[in-house]
């Protein structure tokens, strides 16, 4: 009998209250974002247009350490949290490693991720602002999943723009966001500015998350009562995923462990960001020193192969820019690329700690990461999502390294999904159909040479 | 802040560690299962062509009424049990009601329902045995991905003949029953004599549950090693099912709870079995007098508009005789009929309380199920199936009485399992084109009709 039970479900007491802010215990803070008007740094009042007003101050706060989580938000967490915290002892008995695995499982929720813990409060924070109505991007579906399931619990309409190619491929995404009450439009539409723009200079145009987003944020400058919310990448997302890695923590420290290494797959980062944030915390505090591995598919290599530099956020130029890890705004992975993660930038917290040398990175070819996504799936019966299988890859990776040195590390990763929606790549996967794409420098080189030029800051 | 929380999972060292078996308790038992040949009573030598030994016990023994989980069972468990008690607080809100409702959640499993439960019994035991290969059916796809599951983790190799309907509907379930290395063969199929003889008379044959059970039964019988697993409707499938209602008693006594009213859905009865088993023991040995109710569909009504007779398990009849509550074992429900709960009869045990008296029954039409399931996911974020649905539907009818009448009833359902793989149902929900069917009487009739003579016996 095993000592450690397979799944740890923090006791009511041990749950988390409050948000851990990253940024909070950052001594070298990320540059901060620019008005795309003036390039000059965005104020909290900028964001107003775009963000309801205490998102756009939690976009802002890099002072407040710990900020309360409200009681209306922490409802809607009863449904589906705690998450629990896996001990993968049958993956480790398959790898024949002395590592210990754990993993946080996030796909226990009907969104199928971990994107409903930012999903409720931003849809928590429209209503109580008196919002009527939101308005966001979803590519691979799962984040427009869980804001139909948050705007329906809260009682706000919902319109998402949904990355064309994925909503004619993913019918039963768009099925779930309906079934929510979601209204869903496939991008680009005639429905906005940006995207009739785009939809004029090539009527085929299959989409982008970019695209994407650039109409959801058109739509709700121009819409009385309506704010556009976001998934990832942002500062708020990761200070709302931050209930990822402080319930880990916890859980963790009820079995006296603590990780040698910490794993996450990355896109935008909402995951990795979330799941990192108090470990890096005693990291930047000198209180420990573990190791942070990103992993990213190698078809939209943000992180090993983009460069730091001010970025749009959005394909059309109408957000804000950010100091990140980007493949520049106009970016869009090879089609023949699966899973998620295909964000042309990563979180600017989190590129900054990258870049400093706090985190590393590495990237993987998709064919590998589903090998590790069945194996997975036959040991530890989840069908992981494939996003989620990035960080099975890297995870298996350092329990190979420690088989070979014999030592017994205790390696924690997240995963984010399940992979329900994605049988199509699975399929094509077993039938042998799936083929790499890995961009060649001078692919990347295209989207470089379009980075914004900023008098005085980049030129 | 509600006292009760919203999800209890049970402590460990209340975790079951024996299953109950119902007929230990029935004074009066079903009546026996039939040799097909020799229509006399089947014995436990007479199931061992069929199924493992250890079942064959399992499926014959009435008087033992606790047994044990073996620990390799326990093991798998673990994986994904304890399921969650879970207090209904939002649709108690919805619906105004004074009940308090509760719900037992099945469906936080790869295989997306409680499948699992029995297919992880039922492969261990045959891997015990020795077998090679396992045999079975799956229509909707749920039972066909838990054995999946199961036999991927006690690597036996698994052959899932998958209605022919379903196979072609639903790529997406034999995706993932492949990607834990299931076989899967569209059944009538030319692997065996049952499907070739279907489609000489019928070539374009979509196929059904009688058909594809009779295709892996043959298959079983004629292969070395091999024998067949069923997801329902057997008395070891109810033993094992029990689990449910087990872990749900627990934790209802943990909040000094006790139900008025059992809410499940049925089909072959493998849910509801499970859930009610040990408060029916209570109602049995008079210690206590809970409500059963069954819902089933109104286009598959075998325990509302059934006859309670003998009748094959199988539509080509080459399966051991069971008395229960039938439409005929060549009732096919009408195309437009979209969950699973299609099985032309019900487990023999669940068809004699019935016809004894302890439990009532009721048949609802699917656009009503689907109504039922859609406010549900929206109050309480659980994408249901719409077999689960049925559940939620009969208990929603429960608390809308309380309401009348303003009694605090405790209304416990079965939430068998998710939707994930039915958007195509909720699809045609949404647009208004999903039609309800009743069969008429004398729809009914023509299945009547075919019933079994048994001399002696059923004239």
């Amino acid at each position: 009998m095993a000592k450690i039970p397979y799944r740890l479900y923090l006791p009511e007491d041990k749950i988390p209250t409050q948000w851990y802010n990253l940024r909070a215990d950052m001594k070298d803070l990320p540059d901060p974002m620019l008005n795309p008007q003036t390039f000059k740094p965005a104020t909290e009042e900028d964001l107003y247009p775009v963000f309801c007003k205490a998102l756009a101050h939690q976009e802002m706060d890099d002072t407040t350490r710990y900020i309360d989580i409200p009681e209306g938000i922490r409802e809607m967490y009863k449904l589906f949290r705690p998450s629990p915290l896996v001990r993968a002892y049958n993956l480790e008995k398959e790898l024949g490693t002395p590592a210990k695995i754990y993993y946080k499982f996030e796909g226990n929720n009907t969104s199928g991720s971990h994107k409903l813990n930012s999903a409720i409060a931003q849809a928590y924070y429209a209503k109580e602002q008196g919002l009527t109505n939101l308005t966001t991007e979803t590519g691979a579906g799962q984040w427009g999943t869980a804001l139909a399931e948050a705007c329906s619990y809260f009682h706000i309409p919902l319109t998402v723009y949904m990355v064309k190619a994925s909503y004619l491929q993913k019918p039963f995404r768009q099925a779930i966001i309906r079934t929510f009450g979601g209204k869903v439009i496939a991008s680009p539409s005639d429905t906005t500015e940006a995207g009739r723009k785009i939809l004029a200079a090539d009527p085929e145009n299959s989409g982008s998350l970019g695209t994407a987003i650039s109409e959801a944020v058109e739509t709700a400058v121009t819409t009385e009562g309506c704010r556009y919310v976001l998934g990832s990448v942002l500062n708020q997302v990761l200070l709302h995923q931050s209930v990822i890695g402080l319930e880990s923590k916890a859980a963790m420290e009820m079995l006296d462990e603590y990780p040698d290494v910490v794993v996450g797959c990355a896109g935008g980062g909402s995951n990795l960001g979330g799941l990192i944030a108090p470990f890096m915390q005693d990291k930047l505090l000198g209180k420990a020193n573990p190791r942070f591995v990103a992993v990213e598919p190698a078809s939209c290599p943000s992180l090993t192969r983009g460069k730091y530099a001010y970025d749009f956020c959005d394909t059309g130029k109408i957000t804000p820019l950010a100091k990140m890890y980007t493949l520049g705004c106009s970016f869009k992975p090879s089609p023949n690329h699966a899973g998620g993660l295909r964000y042309h930038g990563m979180s600017p917290i989190l590129s900054k700690l990258y870049h400093d040398g706090y985190m590393e990175a590495m990237s993987v070819e998709q064919t590998k990461v589903f090998e590790a996504a069945t194996m997975f799936a036959r040991v530890e019966t989840i069908l992981p999502a494939p996003e989620s299988a990035h960080a099975i890859y890297g995870a298996i990776e350092e329990a190979k390294k420690c088989k070979e040195t014999g030592e017994a590390k205790t390696i924690l990763f997240g995963l984010t999904g399940t992979g329900y929606f994605d049988m199509t790549a699975y399929t094509s996967f077993m039938d042998g159909t799936m083929s790499d794409y890995i961009p060649t420098d001078e692919d990347l080189q295209v989207g470089f040479d379009k980075l914004p030029k900023i008098p005085g800051i980049q030129e």
